[in-house]
């Protein structure tokens, strides 16, 4: 509803920007009695943060998390749980050449346009820095997931032209670059290297696969649970684009191969990617998320002043090559702030009136 | 929020399904003063309707479109505008032999599950009759977005492996599969056609291209515009992805040769398809839908009966080979909900406070 | 959230007005699987129906409940359910000598600032017949509550300066007034002929009771139950106050005779009216609502013209000269409303964690 | 719609509880270029603040404002606004009793039956510090009113049976009561130290006169301007009723003399309190609102422990005897926040068909 708020029971509410005091996140109807796992959150926002390797950004953030609310000896109340990452490593100094200019592919000029004004300082709140709150929020909603066996896992499956062609779930995070296939991890590994020396940067492919998602969960007609969970990635910068299941490439077959076929066990089959009508159907959910190489690059490129005349830009300060292996937790994160909210609107629909039926939720 | 209303001030609820009374729209927050074009909502109407040609369903339905509130000579008056098309030629008992089984590939087994009952009639609720709602609203957005100069688009890109190679806009209307080239229209139906005759259907892709639209449309953080219009295109029945400007593609370019280059005269180019941070960026906003093969086929496939028993199916009556060309409309009126949403919206954000500098909306 | 939506998850959008086709309510959330008691909604609606009786408006309407949507098999669906009443008795001209001027203490005046543009027709939606749409929800709404052993009573405790003395809720229905004592249900019914042969109106109080409503309705901080049902109340016409428990005169007391002693079998006494910190605390929950006189009398009254020129106005028409005994069913309603969805939410918030205790909803 | 967040388009989240780190507040949908006044913020801290007067709590907390988030070169951006206030004088010892045992006419014991788990400690967020948010954020919202001329006073009209006479507004800050009337103030302040010494506690009337609203806002049927009002002075703990114009006193009237003339300049009069049809209606809005006494005495009540035993309390520890005189900046923060909603939704709703007529706001 909101722009800075997502979910309907399970609302986040999202605060902060790359050079301010710090990032946050309240999260508001999280029920309560939880035994929060602080640390768990911690390892969350480790995945996320920057310089964990040759292949992110060198800016060095611990990213601890704090608690601001909602804590009462270790567990939730009912009250809003309010996270916060303090900022500490910022250099405003980098940002200055950018004061007056608009990186072409990046959301400085439309946000400018926007608002009338912009915080230029690191990107401000279209920083990459921002996805600390969703990160924060989703590993809250896991723990949630977790007790209803619910688990959510990406990876990348292409960079570039390379794409990954086996599936080892442990083989992702023994690799800087979030792929299931160590053989073509090593690839990505060295092409964005090579990107990354030009000066240049390069797009790639996260795939999010959801286990143990109950059937029934998903609101029709305008709340179905392909479009939250694909209004939740394309709210993440960077990415362009989402499909279920076998997506496009269903466009160009024929029914009589589409469709995954039922059996007493359940659907079987993830061609629809675990989704039909836009409700889960028991199978495991599967999508993919298209991300751009990121805007901030040596190159030098075509832009404009704030007083709009033509000018050369070239970026220089600590940005991504790749930004793909950072948004695997982030869009974990956004698909598990989807899934607990679905979970907790099939549990008031169908709990209301409890001898109308079994609820599979 | 709920299932069946979408947008945040330009908020539209559905209701109605095949084969009941009718399907209809309440509008809230129409502006007020807005001299009503009943007969353009009606030519929207029309171009979803079921029977036009030979590659849609020949269900003969007039879907004539009937006010149930919100006029006061011939004005909107601020008040809930709600339409209201009845439904006439249903035919319950071709439905029979789907009372005790699920069709692979459509939403009944899925919303049985979430419901614990169905309306197997037409498929209920899950229908494209459902669609008419969306139409019918959108019709109303679209002549508040004319005002502002603001156009919106769709067509069919390809059709199984055929893919258009040209775009007349002009040539749209003039062939049954709504694609702008002519050429490519003709193998298209053909190939439709045959699918039919085989009892087969086929996917497609459809794009849309929105003229016009003011740079600072979207509201980050998760309300952007790309986001809002993916959950919009994901919302219909039968998409299965969604990508903006080159989508995908992007996702296998490097930074240097992906992004639109900035101009005095603002952002050249399209390969982010007018959105920049989830803020549309003054250019043509462009973005594609995947549409997958409809599920009702002659074919014989693998499901289940209601009591879980294994079974043989394959689905008569009155169904579409190929649903994209009636996407169309439908993506279109959606993508003129969101429009008229997030136009409002800025409005809002930009209007309160007047002297705080020129609003781009 | 919306201007003519109400509720979270159970949620209601109402449309329609005076003169229009009709008066209707889209219901959104309604559990799946209910036998809807069609009649039981009637019964409701002939209780809210003009012309019951010497002291309400004799505009003769029927107020047949029609279903558009929802229903299949005498059962909900999940499917947003549809009710509708037409009206029949319209009578415009009775409106005429209205199109020009405002009434004093009427709607009118200030929707047509805000709007620009007034439907004049019976008051267009600040039409009292606008309930219908709540009456009709509400009485949906009732048929869960019952399930669950919660039920709504109001009655008029006060017309003018003559007060009820005893409550027997039987005696409600039994008399024009909607009074439960007898002795003073008489007195009010023969001052509300005086003040309607006098061509003027009066105003009245009516209390509201809910019973076996479970601990723990609400949602603090912001929707809280006593905030949900104080603006459920005043967002129905004519009512200008409310006050829960002891309301007003508890600010009159000391602490230590204001508040309700607890012991073993919950809370014991009603002056806080059932509910501490905004959430039900297991008693009854006790409210009252200030109801004006209406603004349509034959008294003359100052006012001015569409053009902003002095006049002098005296309403002619079918009007009520004590609206207080038709706000009854409308309040009960809007409390129907409030409850099963405050209900649902705390169902959802206590249910997603099931070991973490039970769940007193 | 989620509990602790407030507003359509300006939308407030509030967190923290009395004896966390702090409470705070984020601010989203606040208009960019706003040069936000930090120490108009802070001197509405101080007005809400405790230990100002010797009829206030005397806990000793600074309350100092901190921005987290939003602010770039002292102007708002358009990204979500922080403000944060840290506990400093936190005694949990002092509430040790009450760790087993539950308050009458506190929320402790229906938010327990809520929650299933309470945080004890100075009432956790049922604590009046959670109105430092309240307050903080209106603040900002009364910026944004001031640059439109509407400007909201509360002041005290009666303490127990003590009413105000006279109507001083440079009285109110005058005296640590905020009463308007100068001899009644002496006289209040005087029976709240009685009622102090006696360890038990009084209630008291607020009244609210909003000066300068335009004519339009309220948004109905539901949004309607006093409902919104209404549910946020009742969302204020401790209040039990509010009440329009002259209120309860209007259902004892006869419409001949219940209504506000209108004339050439404007409607005359405050007894519909400046609202009619849920819409303003260019005059000054007035209500009033009902405080009940604090539950918090040392007067010995009946009660039950934990585990449902029979107990005598006596509250000790630092509370306020009467709360009215601080309910007056948290009413009028309430009344700012519904006001910049209500604007900014008119303004989205007159200003996107420019052409179609003058906006009112």
């Amino acid at each position: 509803m909101s722009s800075n708020t997502f979910g309907t029971l399970f609302r986040v509410t999202s605060f902060g920007e790359s050079h301010g005091a710090g990032i946050g996140v309240v999260i508001d109807g999280v029920p309560p009695r939880l035994k929060l796992d602080l640390a768990a959150v911690q390892r969350q926002l480790d995945r996320r943060r920057p310089g964990q390797s040759r292949i992110t950004s060198p800016r060095a953030e611990t990213d601890k998390v704090e608690v601001l609310s909602g804590l009462h000896e270790g567990e939730t109340t009912g009250a809003p749980l309010t996270l916060f990452v303090r900022n500490s490593d910022t250099r405003p100094e980098d940002y200055e050449n950018l004061r007056n200019t608009f990186r072409p592919g990046h959301a400085d000029y439309s946000w400018f346009k926007k608002y009338g004004v912009r915080d230029y300082l690191g990107g401000g709140r279209a920083s990459g820095r921002e996805t600390i709150a969703r990160v924060a929020a989703g590993a809250v909603a896991r723990q949630i997931l977790a007790v209803r066996g619910i688990h959510i896992l990406a990876h990348v499956v292409s960079v570039g032209d390379i794409d990954a062609h086996t599936f080892d779930p442990e083989a992702i995070e023994a690799n800087p670059v979030r792929c299931a296939d160590p053989d073509a991890a090593a690839k990505m590994e060295a092409l964005i290297l090579q990107v990354k020396e030009q000066g240049d940067s390069i797009g790639g492919v996260v795939e999010l696969r959801c286990q143990g998602v109950p059937t029934g969960l998903g609101d029709p007609v305008f709340d179905k649970l392909d479009a939250r969970l694909a209004a939740a990635m394309l709210s993440i910068g960077a990415t362009k684009g989402v499909e279920f299941g076998m997506g496009f490439a269903l466009a160009r077959m024929r029914g009589s191969e589409a469709h995954d076929p039922i059996g007493p066990e359940g659907v079987r089959g993830e061609r629809a990617g675990g989704i039909l009508g836009g409700v889960s159907n028991g199978g495991e959910i599967v999508f993919r998320v298209a991300v751009k190489p990121p805007a901030s690059i040596r190159h030098e490129q075509n832009t404009v002043t704030l007083d709009n005349q033509p000018h050369r830009i070239a970026v220089q300060g600590r940005h991504d090559p790749c930004i793909a292996p950072r948004v695997v937790p982030v869009a974990e994160a956004m698909a598990a702030l989807v899934l607990v909210d679905a979970l907790m609107r099939q549990i008031a629909l169908r709990g209301v009136l409890p001898e109308a039926g079994e609820d599979d939720a």
